[in-house]
């Protein structure tokens, strides 16, 4: 909705924040209500980039946090606000892009969009009345940034290579995903877009590195293109080199 | 406005308060349109308590904070929402009675109001966009109160089943060696133990629970016995147990 869009736009100028990007807004974009109910924070809408789908909107991000209730189906740590922005102050200290998702107001996020997710950062709610209003949601993530940025927080440092970014994530995933459908596993069918999903969750907990993400194509690629190929190979290979080490 | 009332009656419900109370509302009181904007949170609203004045709404009361930008004409302690939640609990611990004062959006509060309290509690807002929507301020205000009181909200935590033991992982590493070493995708030879060492790691990162070790093992197998067999295996199957699960 247009009126929630504002609303985010103009908490986002309280504390600091400017880049805004919205995946297939219900009402297209731009849209004129989005701009009345910012009071005046133009500039994030004016920057605002737009996506067809979240694969494409979380491409570039190393690190993604979903702010959203704790998801059943996913095996995914749960963070605090306050938390949630000392770890991704942390990694922007590291060079990594970050971002936080946030679903519309009724609806939520996908468990599928979850599932791109490193971690989920859920709001301390009463049981008793969970429902939140949207802009409320990021202007209390946006105001535990700005918290997190004020305080003088040592440089962190992390061992090896950063994260791969989404767009490298999601081309493991389908690959992965497509061998295993080659390989029947995937049954029965319609519990397909939950068992992607766990799969996804698990190796995204893992925050492979670029190296890492080609080594697992590679053994993909390894395991389902089949013994025949790979044993007459190895076949070949045993008679040139007797010495060789299985 | 009866809209920011309503807004507000929400977030209190979102992080467990409860007592409004109103200053001589601009359009009356009760106000059909704050319900409306409540989206279910009725009882604040049902319980809120109406004042001609301000020294009416805050007589019953010890300590009050203005939650306000830094005034200049007073000189007055000047708060975070975080320190002020701190003090408020305090207050309460030794038997006294509490209260946070919002001023309307557009007016804010006037300085003889100010002048009531004991202190007040500024967001850390940019100094570029300061107008921020009173429903945000309580919003905030409110998310710090229940993360005070709320000392059992850990800083992190994890839903769901733990991790898998080592034994557990130790079956699902050798499982997928054995069969990477059947594809002959150790090469060259003598780099295999540097490779299943950056394997574990990586896998070991994501910290399977039992099921996702169970999940991986099956992967490991779909697509390492190649398609044939277990295509035909499924179909098999699914003839005789169309419940399965995979």
């Amino acid at each position: 909705m247009g009126e929630n869009i504002g609303a985010t736009a103009r908490v986002m100028a309280n504390f600091g924040l400017s880049q805004l990007r919205l995946v297939n807004p219900r009402d297209g974009w731009p849209q004129e209500r989005a701009w009345s109910s910012a009071s005046g924070a133009d500039w994030p809408l004016n920057a605002a980039r737009v996506f067809e789908c979240v694969e494409d909107a979380v491409a570039d991000l190393n690190l993604i946090y979903a702010t959203t209730a704790r998801p059943r189906e996913l095996q995914l740590p749960v963070l605090t606000p306050r938390v949630a922005a000392a770890n991704l102050l942390a990694a922007i200290g590291e060079g990594l892009k970050v971002g936080l998702m946030f679903g519309g107001e009724r609806a939520g996020l996908e468990t599928a969009d979850i599932a791109l997710c490193q971690a989920v950062v859920t709001l301390p709610v009463d049981e008793r009345f969970k429902s939140l209003n949207l802009a409320q949601a990021v202007a209390i993530n946006a105001y535990e940034w700005r918290m997190t940025v004020a305080q003088d927080v040592p440089p962190a440092f992390r061992q090896g290579p950063p994260p791969a970014d989404g767009a490298s994530m999601m081309g493991l995933y389908d690959h992965f995903e497509r061998e295993l459908d080659n390989a029947g596993f995937f049954h029965p069918p319609e519990k397909r877009p939950s068992m992607v999903q766990n799969l996804r969750s698990a190796l995204g907990r893992a925050s492979f590195s670029d190296q890492e993400v080609r080594t697992f194509r590679g053994v993909v690629t390894a395991l389902s293109k089949g013994r025949g190929r790979v044993l007459a190979k190895l076949a070949s290979q045993t008679s040139a080199d007797p010495e060789r080490e299985t």
